[in-house]
């Protein structure tokens, strides 16, 4: 298996971006083609020996910023790390594509080249979720903002299947995003949505679930509009680290007692920060393009760069691409019946 | 000051209801009518003397359900508790009502008696989100769902007011919940919206805020679809909650030192609890109906219940109804100009 991962997307890349790129080659069954300026590349990978890691650098010019409009980059940087990256996996020299740049840039270069899978109107990101008992996957986390009733339903057969064949969940319990239990809730868009998972023959739909269920891990799959997942993707990540920054002013400002509770309880806290950390899993796979491409936080470090190839690893080893173009391709022959 | 109270609304009622006011009357300066059953609302009273109290009770004989249609059930149980609660504000016998019941009952019983402000297309729930600092008043947090551009920028006029005249902070930041910083950035409701407030002379905008800026209070009141302000707001709750179950599972597993360490460190745990304790507001006024209205949480306890009591004093004190009633008047009477 080659995975090609975009070196220059991220707020500390290359670095960080090589660096787990090492950590995951050491770890994974799998060959890595770095993407990017082969000077910086080099240069961080000082004291690695590229070949026994099975790590390779193909040479890209140039880099698209956070802020760059997507689409428009995307075509005019035909030489950029993003879209050089993708397309090795469009000519199928790599199996899997990961960047932790701009997930606009890294959306609309996987839609403009690898194309959509027939019968997905739109692309979905699936973020995992940490719940005390392993991940929620919420989708769509942010790729497509008002979204047809259609486009959510997509979203739940392929995150259904994503669940099934990547995190072996035989039936994934599938939930909608809404503001209460009951079928009548709802704005315009979740409730026409509503009515078409209840006939969905593809997934295994319980219901309506409310914010509270993502993080107690009340249902497999979560389904929302790209508007709404990025809000609570966002807003998670905001309190997590608010949490962190309170928990540590408070200890700082505490007597010497509760320092010495603190060192003793350290370990125990530390393991559950692991336990709700984002980037124990780091990679978050856009569901509904044809090829495996995963997205990392702009923030990633190396941890969370050597945990998205881990991702990306089992998204290629799940074979799931496959399982999404027959469910799809089917729903697609069944309207037109 | 007298604050009608729905003593019948919300999973605890009436005993925390009535012990929540109980404690309210001993410590803010204002007189509580607790409406509801007479005969339990004066068992629960045991010990104490409502008349020292400055407590009195008006008996309502029915009472509206979490799970009843709330429009409905406003107009034909015309004996609950909480529409009758509202109309003791309409009819001037008390300055404001609190309700713990069913959001949606309290909400159609506030537009249906006290009716929306000249100039107000929907009333909004402001919540206060905890923040390092204080609180970021979002709102809709689930009033109103699909709501057109301008309800969006009358909510924003009615939190600044509110932020202003309550929380006392001369120029409020307001920013409007979105999926990036940019301009052109969200859905087709926000991108309107923004263009909308950048014009609004009766507020201080400071652009998109995403969702991690509600947590850490980089703004003063977010606005938002109360759709999205409702996913938001459980989603909080959801991972506090899962947060605090996950410290005790850790800590109970864990060795001895770091049971000893959980021991000297718990008052600074309690202490950051606290901080981050949405009870310790307790309460979310409803801005843009004709009379004061504060919606308690469904699962509230005494000391819930006597904060949001505390929350609705402040917003009797504040005077921000007639500030509301003037700036969106004016606002009306520009807009037909």
């Amino acid at each position: 298996m080659r995975i090609a991962v975009d070196a220059m997307g991220g707020d500390f890349a290359p670095k960080e971006i090589v660096r787990g790129a090492v950590e995951a080659a050491k770890k994974y069954d799998c060959e890595i083609v770095l993407v990017g300026d082969e000077e910086q590349i080099r240069a961080e990978l000082h004291g690695e020996d590229p070949a026994s890691l099975r790590i390779s650098i193909v040479h890209a010019s140039e880099v698209i910023g956070m802020n760059e409009h997507p689409a428009e980059a995307v075509r005019s940087k035909k030489d950029s790390s993003v879209v050089v990256a993708t397309r090795l996996v469009k000519d199928g020299s790599c199996d899997a594509v990961f960047s932790a740049g701009s997930t606009g840039a890294a959306v609309a270069a996987a839609q403009l080249i690898l194309h959509r899978i027939r019968g997905v109107g739109r692309p979905a990101i699936a973020t995992p979720m940490p719940t005390p008992d392993g991940v929620t996957l919420m989708l769509d986390s942010g790729a497509n903002v008002d979204s047809k009733p259609e486009h959510l339903v997509q979203s739940g057969v392929m995150g259904s299947l994503y669940a099934q064949y990547v995190f072996g969940i035989e039936h994934p319990r599938v939930g909608l995003l809404n503001i209460g239990e009951e079928e009548t809730k709802g704005n315009e868009q979740v409730k026409e949505t509503y009515q078409l998972l209840k006939v969905e023959p593809n997934i295994h739909f319980c219901g309506n679930a409310e914010g509270r269920d993502v993080p107690k891990g009340n249902f497999d799959v979560v389904i929302c509009d790209g508007f709404v997942g990025n809000v609570v993707l966002k807003f998670a990540e905001g309190l997590a680290k608010t949490i962190l920054g309170l928990i540590q002013e408070e200890i700082r400002g505490a007597g010497l007692m509760a320092k010495l509770g603190a060192l003793l309880l350290m370990p125990t806290l530390r393991r559950l920060g692991k336990r709700l950390d984002v980037r124990e899993y780091g990679g978050a796979p856009l569901l509904g393009v044809n090829g495996c491409c995963v997205i990392g936080h702009g923030s990633s470090d190396a941890k969370s760069v050597a945990s998205a190839i881990g991702v990306t690893v089992d998204y290629v080893n799940g074979k799931v691409l496959d399982q999404i173009r027959d469910a799809l391709a089917k729903e697609g022959d069944s309207d037109r019946a």
